[in-house]
């Protein structure tokens, strides 16, 4: 390729003799803690022709999407749709749509991104009351109570399924002590959403987000959100603005859900085509088979794990089937071996966060990825793996 | 298909009969304000195998499209990557990254996105002083420095290519205005970026802006951003956190440039595979190449439109290359034409946004959209559907 005429010298020397080729990823199968495989039939929704973000056709697509989520999520919320922006940003837009400067809000933190919605709610001028578990447990119900019954909080957050830990949190006994003080549940079903059994509206749960790049097998980039009345009425009700004219829901609201539909922002067309087909996937699967699925998965995994002596981070009671985290055993180098499974088998497990970094490997199961084969290959892998972690000691080049 | 068994009768009524077939969207001819239609090289990495945001492979992606991104907006600045939102949320990102609670900002409008700025700005405790000119109008540099030699600004804000109008604005002399009262200059580039003559540095322009689905042909969904290091030291000594957690550069920063790559949200993989391709055109065109294309082409419209009697809207001193926009005729209704435009020939262009709503139609050849073909269709389809409305009028019925 000649070099560009309006190309500086100098400034930008590095590339005057650069060539940008073809991008040639490497087929990785993505059993981490996401982002998951895309399915096939996502995958070709992105090959469609573009419309406008206010063309009939994408209002019906739009329509569609908003009753699809409604289903995934178990509500009957009219405020239910696509945030444009990765899963942190529908975290931060159901805390930032709370909370006004000097709310009080409990946020429960057992790991990683329990950690990250304090950081995000203080950021806003929250007063964060914390109520904290050891990563890989889950939060008390008593804790809860006690952090309600000594403040005046707004809101609750707390994190479903805690992707850092492997942990699935009970939120029905939570949900109802949270009500009975007159406070919102905010959770996070980053994780969660389509892979394990959540019922938003069963479990009271006022607002809830998640993200597309999960157990729904979309690409990243959009966060589904659903937002109670009861929560909508206090966000509407607010002394102040959201400081965030971004992640507004009301004035996303009037975007997604009302007839006349008022211009807020370039929808991500072509995401919100790929979701679509990622929530007729599940429709047609149905949640609960769905659920069952991943369940029985995620026990094969446990159980293969156990019989090469690996031993489960996360309290046993307390598993999300989308993503299991397990000890790294003592000696073994956590990055040696995610090495070897990634340039010899092109298998991809996460590491640790935070804290445990080092210290578990996180495995998952999610949408299209939490089936049988990829089991046997995950185990069968890092079985390998270990074998070649265990040859590289030195008592082991010994002969006998 | 069969009634899924975990849905809910009663809730959710409308879905129990619903089947959602696959999703075939029109092939429409994109020739409003944006989104454009996508290049085909553009659409083809959507199909890409997916990595995870911290695979090496994608490292390489991430170093690549920052490099291009240098490339494109002239700049040899180091803080330079897409952010993973619409324009919007680079627009919110600017701003909210500079503005601290009670600091003055000098807020230029002669359209509807100077006006989004405001109220951004606003809602981070930002203390605006609005600077207007008529829409379709530049803002006059004699303007910015009154409001400058007035006030405490900490920054200006000023959009190059208003969409909402179809005015490009000169910012050579502003910026150094700007400059000389020791203010930084925020510059909204969405819709120039690619497609206009931009220069970051030679210009001396503090942020920048811009979006995907413009100029760039690629789909939305992450907004381009590159940042001074003028701004960057403000930026790094403020009092206090950016409010948005999602949207905070610094913390950007360690995920897109730092060698360690903190992790800070999964990036939207498969945009950025499509942005490296659109960014890739564009240096195989060279920046220059493609502004004159813009340049030959927007030309070649206006020559259209005036002899087909219409009349441009925008100052003709500062026109926008990538998009122009012309008065709705006494008489005409703007939607009907529209509608006729999309129904029988399947190409879009845009109304007017706010105040001018229904009095001007925006046409945009942006990126790949900007040929001569595109230029005989719009202008022909115009014609035809003019012809219609005016076969409707009551006294176009009689017979001579």
């Amino acid at each position: 390729m000649a070099v560009n005429p309006c190309f500086r010298k100098g400034d930008l020397g590095l590339m005057s003799k650069k060539i940008y080729g073809e991008l040639k990823p490497p087929e990785r199968l993505l059993l981490g803690a996401g982002p998951s495989n895309i399915d096939p039939r996502v995958q070709r929704a992105l090959s469609l022709p573009i419309v406008e973000h206010l063309d009939p056709y994408f209002m019906e697509v739009m329509d569609e999407i908003v009753e699809l989520l409604r289903y995934a999520f178990k509500t009957s919320n009219y405020m239910t749709f696509p945030i444009s922006g990765t899963g942190s940003a529908g975290m931060e837009s159901a805390i930032c749509n709370v909370i006004e400067e000097g709310d009080e809000i409990i946020i429960c933190i057992s790991g990683f991104f329990g950690e990250r919605m304090s950081e995000m709610a203080q950021r806003y001028g929250g007063k964060v009351i914390e109520v904290r578990a050891p990563w890989g447990r889950v939060i008390e119900k008593e804790a809860v109570e006690d952090a309600l019954a000594n403040s005046k909080a707004k809101a609750v957050a707390i994190v479903h399924a805690e992707t850092s830990t492997g942990i699935l949190q009970p939120l029905k006994e939570i949900s109802r002590i949270v009500h009975e003080y007159g406070a919102l549940l905010i959770v996070d079903a980053v994780t969660s959403l389509g892979g394990c059994e959540l019922d938003v509206d069963g479990w009271g749960i006022d607002i809830c987000y998640s993200a597309s790049q999960k157990c729904l097998s979309c690409p990243p980039g959009l966060a589904p959100i659903t937002v109670s009345e009861r929560a909508m009425n206090i966000i509407r009700n607010r002394r102040t603005k959201v400081r965030s004219w971004y992640l507004d829901l009301s004035t996303m609201e009037k975007y997604w859900l009302e007839s006349n539909r008022v211009y807020h922002h370039t929808a991500p067309i072509l995401l919100i085509y790929a979701l679509r087909e990622g929530l007729r996937l599940l429709y047609e699967e149905g949640l609960e088979n769905r659920w069952a699925r991943h369940e029985e998965n995620h026990r094969a995994l446990v159980k293969g794990l156990e019989e090469m002596g690996l031993e489960i981070f996360a309290d046993r009671n307390y598993m999300c089937p989308a993503i299991t985290a397990v000890n790294v055993p003592k000696g073994v180098s956590d990055e040696a071996v995610r090495r070897t499974l990634r340039e010899e088998y092109n298998i991809v497990i996460s590491g640790g966060l935070g804290e445990l970094k080092g210290r578990i490997w996180r495995i998952g199961l999610m949408g299209i990825n939490s089936n049988k084969k990829n089991i046997l290959l995950v185990l069968e892998a890092l079985k390998n793996a270990l074998k070649k972690e265990e040859a590289k000691k030195p008592n082991n080049n010994k002969q006998p």
